[in-house]
């Protein structure tokens, strides 16, 4: 059984650059199994990209995950790779790694990669996937030590990811657009639990069935139910509550 | 050699769904190819997501097929496994797997997977992707038999697929437009063998070349050609048949 | 360690395309690994296709690397197969693989495919990706001579590829447009040696900063770089620059 890297990115799948990845992979782990998680994250969108990180690696073999939503790439930010238990994580300390991180159990150990010696030579100001992470990532796929892959950096200098979260106000919960997803579904900030039981809520001022799946309500119509990760979301049986309410990234719904 | 495991999806890939799947696969069946087939299907097109599958079996590994086109998710839809020779199919009962599965000579065998033993726990209500089918499919890729997938399931209860027929008119053959690919191309549901031979044919009240290929008429033309699936089709050279005669699914196109 | 097949075509995500291709070859070679270089070349671009090709192929494994942007296919242009030291690449004659292949040392042996014994039966004239280069490569894969893949074709018969040069006008360096990523990126047909060193040039009539990276200049405004690949670039920090500058391809941009 070999050892599994997975790759998450902003970089999309028009150009070369997520194939050029996986080539930089092969060639040093030429046994690695690389599964793509996404490479849709919105472009510069590292609370996106931490979030459906956090969501995805629940479900995958423990391995090395590099995920690289990067906006500050070849400028002061650092580039990290850390480990939280059997996993270790590859990427820019800018927050993203720290969601996923922290369901994971939290950083035991941490390493900045700037004096790496498995750095790509030539090494590009522009494309760290390709000549810092993907490399570093390979190597730890054959089973070289953590503490090979750079400087030793204390935990509490990481940098943290800021994220909203939800409040009461009297009865009302007032949660946010946490983020969207490909149908227009919004995942919330808030759980289940963070509800009473009740079949209909008013949700932004409108009433709103609460179910389980989309088929619960007619087509065309919102629901309020708990998405695949646990968190509460809002759908449109069929289109998307996202344009429905005409939400934008952080925007309050009040849930009463 | 490992087994195959094919995917077919409407889960598009902006969001981390498909690489989800990729992962409860890798833990489960590690050793298991996973190829996709597509994730392109336009959301909640089943039949659409049937054509392709019919299309793309016959060129893949015989193992184990995964599709997942299912608007109704978390509701009474069943979700079943299918043997149809030496291939196993897996997915919801909503007709999707209905014609590969003709063209793969039948369904000898069906389980419903309502009561699988294989099914992630927590089970979601709206990602069976990741909590029914893709762990059924990765414990069926380890070899273990299709009837301890689910209770049996008789092969007439399955949900068949409507698709349209071409009829004759006098002289004229009126087919429909059953499909089109990303590049405007649309796909009938005849083919060569029910057109006499002939270099023009009135297609839709206009004169339209037949050829082998698209360069077989100037850039911007419209061709009457058998696709490489064997189906009677319009293109436009360089250019989207679909635009050019403003086709919606299903339309009937009148050839003579 | 098996054999690593590429692939880079203009078919897209949307469709089963791509994934009949990795069918086929699975079904020949099972055992070969698939990188997916990119799929998302635009339609019919040969010369993105064939620049993308170039700077991908020297981060990955040696092995056989396909190719198909084909707006010729099923007419009179070769498919053919060609060396270059270690590496096989495969696909349509029309110059697509000639920057890569010079880039890896020049062509040293070359066939022409029309008559391999490798060809899928039947042999469609509209997906020579699926009947021609994906079997073509499995069978490479697997170690058989390339002498074998089909007709001895001399190096100097197959078609180049034309591609822009910039020149020099007194002091100004123009330069063409040669290429765009997805981020709006505007890839240049010079170098960085090309110009002597400063922190601003006069890019299209205004003053651009030169930098390494993004981050080097503020928030929405211009950058003159070297990219990845060792080619001049322009970028927006956060923004395009081909939407910035109004860019077409091979436009001429006047450096100063």
């Amino acid at each position: 059984m070999h050892a599994t890297v997975t790759l998450l990115t902003d970089y999309g799948l028009q150009d070369e650059y997520v194939g050029v990845c996986h080539g930089v992979i092969a060639r040093i782990a030429p046994e690695a199994r690389v599964i793509d998680l996404t490479h849709g994250v919105p472009r510069h969108a590292i609370r996106a990209g931490a979030l459906a990180l956090r969501r995805a690696l629940p479900f995958t073999p423990a391995g090395v995950h590099v995920a690289v939503v990067d906006p500050g790439v070849g400028g002061p930010r650092r580039g990290i790779a850390v480990r939280c238990g059997d996993r270790l994580l590859v990427g820019p300390d800018n927050g993203l790694l720290m969601p996923a991180a922290e369901r994971l159990g939290g950083v035991e150990e941490a390493v900045d990669l700037a004096s790496s010696p498995w750095l790509l030579d030539p090494l590009s100001a522009t494309f760290h996937g390709r000549d810092v992470f993907a490399p570093v990532a390979a190597h730890l796929a054959l089973g070289e030590p953590l503490a090979r892959a750079g400087d030793p950096l204390p935990v509490d200098h990481l940098v943290s990811l800021a994220l909203p979260e939800p409040r009461r106000e009297g009865i009302a919960l007032v949660a946010h657009a946490l983020a969207f997803d490909t149908y227009g579904n919004v995942l919330l900030d808030a759980s289940g639990g963070d509800l009473p039981p009740g079949e209909r809520v008013e949700v932004a001022g409108r009433w709103v069935a609460r179910g389980r799946t989309f088929g619960d309500v007619p087509d065309g119509e919102l629901l309020l139910y708990e998405d695949s990760s646990g968190a509460l979301a809002l759908a449109v049986n069929g289109g998307s509550a996202r344009d429905e309410l005409n939400l934008r990234l952080d925007d309050e719904i009040r849930i009463a």
